[in-house]
């Protein structure tokens, strides 16, 4: 099909929208390596993950086999009301820089959650109804997924409690309440409320908190009540499972106009939409039926692929999680306010710290300052006003295409544009004000921070 | 076509998108009065209008014959990037009301400005850059027609001077950021920068500002310098022209599927999106072809249908603008801090004003807290967060939904949802806090500002 034909936005019919989620494990002949118990080492099993998660959701987690899982009914129902979500052809973008690159992106922030978040929470609340709970428990870093939570928590009428990371509480009070708007609690992490907080307070008073910390009191919280469960937003690999209705839909958009993308490029902090945008294109590269780059941009400040080591370690700072074996920054490594609170997790799905181990995947990093200048640029010409976690595929899209522009390939580039950035203008009025700063980690800081990783043989 | 078949949100092919807007006035037997020179009290000429306004607008502001005209080939360019907007059937309110009305809302809020302010400010960026300007000015209330220009004058490198309404400025500080990131200039109104807006503070030091007031800065800002010119976003017959294009789509769609509305619901600040999205529906009526209801929704604390008078009043605080015949509160009226920002203004467009003084369109007015307890229920189910505005619209549809109920009509109702709330937290919040004040303006109130009101023979 000429090129002429392809519209600015490529929506789906509801009846092409996918029935089913694609499970990437299916298709890797070296998996992903189990989740262990933290006291005994041993692989978890689903027994003792049903205290901390939904039933169904432990399934989930555990499946490596099965290639597709149907989405419920109900889940699709919801779907529908904010999916299809368009996949945009960048035509001023890459006009703007005179590239011959084609340049694609699929916006998940046509949601008031304003994030891709929303594909797994709905998935997350509807096993939890369906399971009879009283509520969940949760984490946010910069917001999104609490929000996320939040809304589908209120659609299901499940209670919802929500511990947020401290630097992304003050910077987006906003946040508070959109959620307090869908009726969850909301509770500054770290946080007097549970044990595994106040041991954190008392070691780090100035602390301001990390999406690790977050995750401990959420747990804690969870455990500790009658009929609640744990619920995460990324990094497990049942929520790129979840996620995996973003690249399922680019595909099939993608597809229908005969479209084969050469680069496809998500920014990585637990890894949930870029292990979902890839998923089902990863699928065919292992299957052998096609070929993509695939490049995860994560932040300079918080760089667990490009500079962590791929060993065993905690998913939170309290220690009270499994151990799951991924690329770490180290559990304690405690990331600067960097405004991209979305990014600012020590670890990485496990499923792309195995699909990058191999080398399936490339890795980089971007610094602050660069990724809003890419911000800026995209919005002033596409409009859309990103969030500073999609920027950093913005910034890696502008990247290539400008490679292409000296090379003069005519290369397709597909990037997830996860979300809108409405709650992050104190971070573009620093940087509109030149105040934003860079912070890069040291060797020596990340070294003492590996020093601490649990001993797994 | 059976009600099954309609899926959760129509989207137009862009082949389907309309290729000229609507101009109600073409097909209005009695046209709305000419604006007025408020020195000579004779009608303003094109040549005398252009000195404020760009000349492509001016003769669109003055053409009451045409029934379409061509939406350029760059505008339509535009569009493409953020339109068709959503119709959406709203399912999941429906069966919460357990109601036997069908409802729909167009849903202007999936760009960046966060509104529908983007389809006129596009088109009245693209004439002022084909007329060779250097910049425009404007006034904003809640910040959303601000931030549509300030996005649209990035897109075609204009200069953009914003005047905010003060108590919006400090309500939403996070507005200013947005339209600093798109490059605009963001002063609170009245400011001292200007002399009417200077005389304003001596005579109201502690005013929360209103439109009316921003509109008499922007217009001396845009007269007093070369290169420039004035541009509003609403109130103004070519406003509604630009907004026909909610219009046009809701009804393109809505033919497709077979659906005719019984009931056409909008918000009412000066007019613009609730005069777009009735206009080809009217225009059905007015040719007699059709039969609608048309509803317009304001806030009871700025009621200017409901309970202002319909006579020649000045545009603008500082009575530099000409005259326009509409439904008025006076403009020394000063609105309380009502949240609805963009709802805050003395008057209405002259189209709607003669179109519900013929007794064509029916008009109610909303209480603050009614309107954010439709707000959140509306969010809570559909999962949109509405902008205060638009809740308006919110309110009155439910209300028309549950008399459905009661009668066992199954009417087909559709609104306007113009906007989104993320800029509107404060206000959220007071209501989550239960701290939300009712302001209703009294008689004697209303009185004392019809007596400032012009004599006009």
């Amino acid at each position: 099909m000429s090129d002429k034909k392809i519209p600015y936005k490529i929506y789906l019919e509801e009846s092409e929208m996918p029935k089913q989620w694609y499970n990437v494990r299916a298709d890797m002949k070296k998996k992903p390596a189990p989740l262990l118990n933290p006291a005994t080492k041993k692989p978890m099993t689903a027994d003792e993950l049903s205290h901390v998660f939904c039933d169904e959701l432990v399934k989930q987690e555990l499946n490596e086999t099965d290639r597709y899982i149907d989405i419920p009914e109900e889940i699709q129902e919801f779907y529908k009301m904010y999916r299809p979500s368009p996949l945009v052809r960048a035509y001023c973008l890459e006009k703007k820089l005179d590239t011959p690159a084609k340049i694609y992106y699929k916006f998940e922030g046509n949601n008031t959650s304003g994030s891709h978040k929303l594909n797994s929470a709905i998935a997350q609340a509807y096993y939890a109804k369906k399971q009879g709970l009283k509520g969940v428990t949760t984490e946010t870093g910069a917001g999104q997924w609490g929000t996320a939570l939040s809304m589908a928590c209120s659609y299901f009428d499940l209670d919802c409690k929500v511990y947020m990371v401290k630097c992304s509480y003050e910077q987006k009070p906003f946040r508070r309440e959109v959620m307090r708007t869908y009726g969850a609690d909301v509770t500054p992490s770290p946080s007097s409320t549970t044990e595994v907080g106040r041991k954190i307070l008392a070691e780090f008073p100035d602390t301001n908190g990390s999406l690790g910390c977050a995750i401990s009191e959420a747990v804690e919280a969870a455990t500790s009540q009658e009929g609640y469960r744990y619920v995460l937003g990324s990094v497990l690999s049942q929520v790129l499972l979840h996620q995996s209705v973003i690249g399922m839909e680019s595909k099939i958009a993608m597809d229908k106009y005969g479209i084969k993308p050469d680069i496809i490029i998500g920014c990585a902090g637990g890894g949930s939409n870029l292990g979902g945008l890839i998923s089902p294109f990863m699928g065919e590269k292992l299957r052998g039926e096609k070929d993509y780059r695939f490049i995860a941009v994560e932040p300079a400040s918080c760089p667990s692929l490009t500079r962590g080591v791929y060993v065993y370690d905690f998913c939170d700072t309290g220690k009270v999680c499994p151990l799951q074996k991924m690329y770490t920054l180290g559990s304690g490594f405690m990331p600067s306010a960097n405004h991209a609170g979305g990014l600012r997790y020590h670890g990485m799905s496990s499923i792309l710290s195995e699909l990058y181990d191999e080398g399936l995947m490339e890795a980089v990093s971007a610094e602050q300052t660069s990724v809003f200048e890419a911000a800026q640029k995209f919005a002033r010409v596409e409009g859309i006003l990103p969030a500073p976690e999609s920027s950093h595929a913005i910034k890696c899209a502008i990247d290539e295409a400008m490679k292409c522009k000296e090379t003069g390939e005519e290369k397709t580039i597909l990037f997830g544009l996860t979300g809108t950035g409405y709650f992050d203008m104190y971070a573009y009025g620093a940087y509109n004000d030149g105040n934003m700063s860079d912070y890069i980690p040291t060797d020596e800081e990340l070294q003492k921070s590996f020093d601490t990783l649990p001993k797994v043989d």
